[in-house]
């Protein structure tokens, strides 16, 4: 990574500057690295929104809500410095003359930089107006440097495979690969980009990282929240396509990928896409096999009673839509044949927790074999969220006057080096304006990742559970994911 | 292990029952156990010493010496019961007649049992006493019952390999292999026997014990002590003798040793000497390139001064004993190929800390060459005493905005889970008790591990070194001990 690049001017355009995801995450994130003087020197970051406002006005909003929502408070003096970096621009989204307008005001922000700055275009709305907005910058010639012009766009990628490869073409038309970032916030995690460190910074866990060392690997990305205010988006997603194709099947490619050769962007990509194209594929048939759909009903949360999905605001009396969803993947390759990888994901359940489980085999052949307790076998756990640790269990000898042994836990807790720790809009943003695609989406990764899960979206989409709601809120999801697992002799740890 | 064996009468017999060790570690031990309630329900302790003494008086000192020694304090019913159980005799060694009257004594106590009981002669005496007492127990017929009597004898097990096997031979007279207890307190401590349970009964270490991916292994037994009171005995002995040829070497077998098939002593021994055969021997013109040694000269311990060897009470001026040891060690077997291990062990040094060092091999490729630190390689520490924990070293990203790596510890402190620890004498004292050999050498493991040090321990004794003493008080020993370890490229941690 070239840190120098960050020194370059740029204009960071905000379509969506008004929405919810600017406030709690995008503005707060910049602040952040404008406090940590992340930010490049010249810079300014120009707020899109449909209403008339005041650059006065849009700036006092945001101090409001970087109350809230900033991970630092800084100082008042950090605050003075930022605000005069924001101004608002009034836009209309389907309005050539709009993007005309907002041409001669970055020309107008190059002319005070002494030189063409960076622009930084991103598209924090729905996925509707890509199109729209792709077409008219291209239209106005607003990202006309393949160098300097950049596009970050929030998931969903399109909505199935065929959808995802049409936005990708259209992206394409305006955009070089290179310039476009398909941001997954938990790529941006720090827990899950240690993953990389943790595998190939060390040479102890690569030797066992495979078939012949490790039973099973597990995923779980658990919601307590609900859908909240989204009702209306998550009726036409659901949680397969909302965080299995992305967040998991992008966790799961960590913890299998191929040793990459180096940091290269490209290098890493290529390790990741390798993993989603020997995942194998299922026959609609199979389906019910490899995976388990639910819908929460109602139930209890720390002692608050909960309302069912179908009870929410938005939601069809008889929605179809899966809130819950576990997956079975095999990989078909050398190192990981025959290991299935869990995955699951939920909304309203028992508790927030995601975590990565590595379950090793049981030992080949017990020397302890008198001993009275069952030896467990070794069990790493990568805490995600919102427990950020790393966990070895192992078996120990009982302190004592017998030779009997225990299961113990080794810790290391990410955090109790620092605690002053980033958020990972902080991170990818600046990533973003350095020019580091790692940890963002290629094409072909989101094409692949609709790719693997096709055949369950195809599945589900057309018949209807009739089981539905088939969990309690406040559970770890219906009685058909512990029986995924245990067909195998496992069980979610 | 048959813990109902426990249950069977037994009358111990204590040789040196006034001497030191059995003031600080025999009496408290059984004290302890029988806290516990892991004595037989029917046992006596006949404590054996020159000098004219009551029971009670002798209780009473025992008393004393159990409030500063004794791990548990233990209630007024505790002790109250356990002095009952301890006896004063009146003994001379070297009396044919004294033994006739213990004889009698145990022959009563046998018809207090009701049966004959186990017999436990325990020898905390000077070496030079065994073969007298071993002697004399045949002749007057005390251990007549080779199913039910038992001998414990106290390093030094000879003084080289030709007086170790004379002295086997000798107590083969009066007693079966299985009868004789060789104590290693080393081998009862908790840390110790951990090493078989954490690499046996876990599936993840097994895999990396080996030459592909171990780079050393080092081994510290540090004191902070000096001589002390045992100025004479030490100075014919030395620390190769002393601690290297006995406690290193197994705690070496300990780690190196091929997973045995069970538990059973026969095939744990059987394995640990398996070890001992395979190190490499060296020849005489070698010894300066695998061994050296130290000798303390004044210095400073936590900022108090500290006198040198050759200034200590009993110690000759020009005495050539070394009080400091490091040797390096080959095993030739297919396991260990090229791996150094690397062991030593002095008096004064900067602290006392014993434990184990399982260095791994740097990363073949590193993935993250850009990283501005260099990436440490791994490491294993299991802290013996006083610290009690295991630590594995890794490589984890540094939180923060940049993919740097830094090196952390994972800590398994072996206490936190019970702070209420047995001392290795109890650990040993039950093991005895039950009749369990797995963790006392056998006669040919001690002959082997005589036969290990042989050529260092001839050529030190007859080759005067002209630099003692070439250590300070206080420091971690001479400067060749890191010159050993630095000719492979590695240093001690």
């Amino acid at each position: 990574m070239d840190e120098e690049k960050a020194i370059y001017p740029t204009t960071i355009i905000i379509f969506g500057a008004t929405g919810d995801l600017a406030k709690r995450k995008l503005f707060p994130a910049f602040y952040n690295l404008y406090i940590d003087g992340r930010m490049p020197e010249q810079f300014n970051i120009v707020a899109l929104g449909r209403a008339e406002n005041t650059d006065e006005n849009f700036r006092n909003y945001i101090e409001e809500n970087l109350e809230h929502f900033s991970r630092k408070k800084g100082t008042p003096r950090d605050w003075s410095g930022f605000r005069s970096h924001i101004t608002y621009f009034q836009h209309q989204l389907d309005q050539e003359s709009s993007y005309q307008a907002l041409y001669q005001r970055l020309e107008d922000l190059d002319q005070e930089y002494g030189k063409r700055g960076n622009r930084l275009f991103y598209l924090s709305i729905g996925p509707n107006f890509i199109a729209t907005i792709s077409n008219h910058i291209k239209n106005t010639s607003l990202a006309s440097d393949a160098e300097k012009d950049r596009i970050i766009i929030e998931k969903p990628f399109g909505h199935n495979k065929q959808s995802a490869i049409e936005l990708n073409s259209l992206l394409a038309q305006t955009f070089e690969e290179e310039q476009i970032y398909r941001i997954d916030h938990y790529l941006g995690k720090e827990t899950v980009q240690n993953i990389l460190a943790f595998r190939f910074g060390n040479s102890i866990f690569e030797p066992l990282w495979k078939h012949k060392y490790i039973e099973s690997v597990q995923i779980t990305v658990a919601e307590e929240v609900g859908v909240e205010t989204r009702g209306a988006f998550y009726e036409q997603t659901g949680a397969l396509m909302d965080m299995v194709q992305n967040h998991l099947l992008q966790i799961l490619c960590m913890v299998a990928m191929e040793p990459p050769a180096s940091l290269e962007s490209g290098e890493i990509r290529d390790r990741k896409v390798d993993v989603l194209k020997c995942i194998r594929r299922i026959s609609p048939d199979q389906v019910d096999h490899y995976a388990v759909r639910g819908q929460y009903g109602k139930g209890m949360i720390n002692g608050v009673e909960s309302k069912g999905y179908r009870q929410e605001e938005g939601i069809a009396e008889d929605s179809n839509t899966e809130t819950f969803a576990a997956v079975k993947f095999y990989l078909d390759n050398e190192r990981w044949q025959n290991v299935p990888f869990y995955v699951r994901t939920g909304k309203k359940m028992k508790e927030k927790h995601s975590y990565i489980t590595i379950q090793f085999k049981s030992l080949p052949h017990s020397t302890f074999s008198d001993s009275p307790h069952l030896l467990s076998a070794n069990r790493l756990i990568i805490n995600i969220q919102p427990m950020m640790d790393i966990r070895l269990q192992f078996m120990t000898k009982k302190p004592g006057l017998s030779l009997v042994l225990e299961p113990v836990e080794m810790i290391f807790d990410y955090f109790a080096c620092q605690d002053d720790t980033p958020e990972a809009y902080e991170t990818l943003l600046l990533d973003a304006l350095l020019g580091d695609l790692t940890l963002f989406m290629r094409s072909d990764q989101v094409e692949e990742a609709w790719d693997v899960v096709k055949t369950i979206q195809e599945s589900w989409g057309s018949n209807k559970d009739t089981s539905f709601p088939n969990y309690e809120a406040g559970s770890w999801g219906p009685k058909a994911s512990e029986e995924l697992v245990k067909r195998q002799g496992h069980k979610w740890v």
